[in-house]
């Protein structure tokens, strides 16, 4: 078994990972997000995976913070809901490279109807399409060693 | 172990976790997108990772399409890179949820040195800050007893 944590890390997506990186995680967090699933009876009947992994996993989204129970219902929290852009771009990444009959879900905005989608924009109004223009950049919590070794990467 | 594949789902975010839902899978990406990594032994360092999990995930990842190996030098193709919005998604869940001493990365687009960052858009121009109002309907591919269900489901 691989563990769960990536102690050496000091990376903000490493740490999204450890919570929801394992197996059936995020299709629980979807199915709360999106199919209105609170029981575990319907988690376990939607999703159809076994009733032991379910209810690991689901003590670790409660654990972490991501859902509260209360009686048998489970409901994201604010840190759970806030996981739908990673779903959107789960889902555009699978409609474009994944998906050869045509999309399953489109995503709605629920005042107007009108089709929800992601953009990666910059600070300085550019919407950024072309994904080899990204650059990561040390942040104020990065150490300054580790700094020095990832601006060499990204000159190199 | 569980299973690799979703195949009971309608959905391109469960086909995409199918690939990169596996542990390190997405860290493998994310130092190739952008750390510079390309050969095996700059990911076991950076990564520290077992040589067998590597393996396994670096040739998952050939198979999938997403990178290409020529030589001893595995590059990210197109696919590859398309998981961008992805990863800010991840980092920008973790940037909000579990960094306390502040954000370790900071995105920016190569162009102008602008911070990159996320936004979820509807297609009547309106930015979707609270991600409560996106919705998930059913899109042209998804069959027709499933929708039923969904629709029922999300207005409940």
């Amino acid at each position: 078994m691989l563990g769960k944590n990536y102690d050496s890390e000091v990376c903000s997506a490493a740490r999204a990972l450890e919570i929801v990186g394992e197996r059936w995680t995020l299709l629980i967090v979807r199915n709360a997000l999106f199919a209105g699933s609170t029981r575990f009876r319907d988690f376990q009947s939607k999703l159809g995976l076994a009733t032991n992994v379910l209810s690991t996993r689901l003590d670790t989204l409660v654990d972490a913070g991501l859902m509260t129970k209360d009686a048998d219902e489970y409901r994201l929290s604010e840190s759970g809901r806030d996981l739908v852009p990673t779903l959107l771009a789960l889902t555009e990444w699978g409609d474009r490279w994944r998906a050869p009959r045509g999309r399953p879900i489109v995503y709605r905005h629920a005042e107007c109807g009108g089709e929800v989608t992601l953009t990666m924009q910059c600070s300085h109004e550019h919407q950024v399409t072309n994904p080899a223009l990204v650059l990561a950049t040390p942040g104020p919590a990065m150490p300054e060693a580790r700094a020095a070794g990832m601006l060499h990467a990204v000159h190199n």
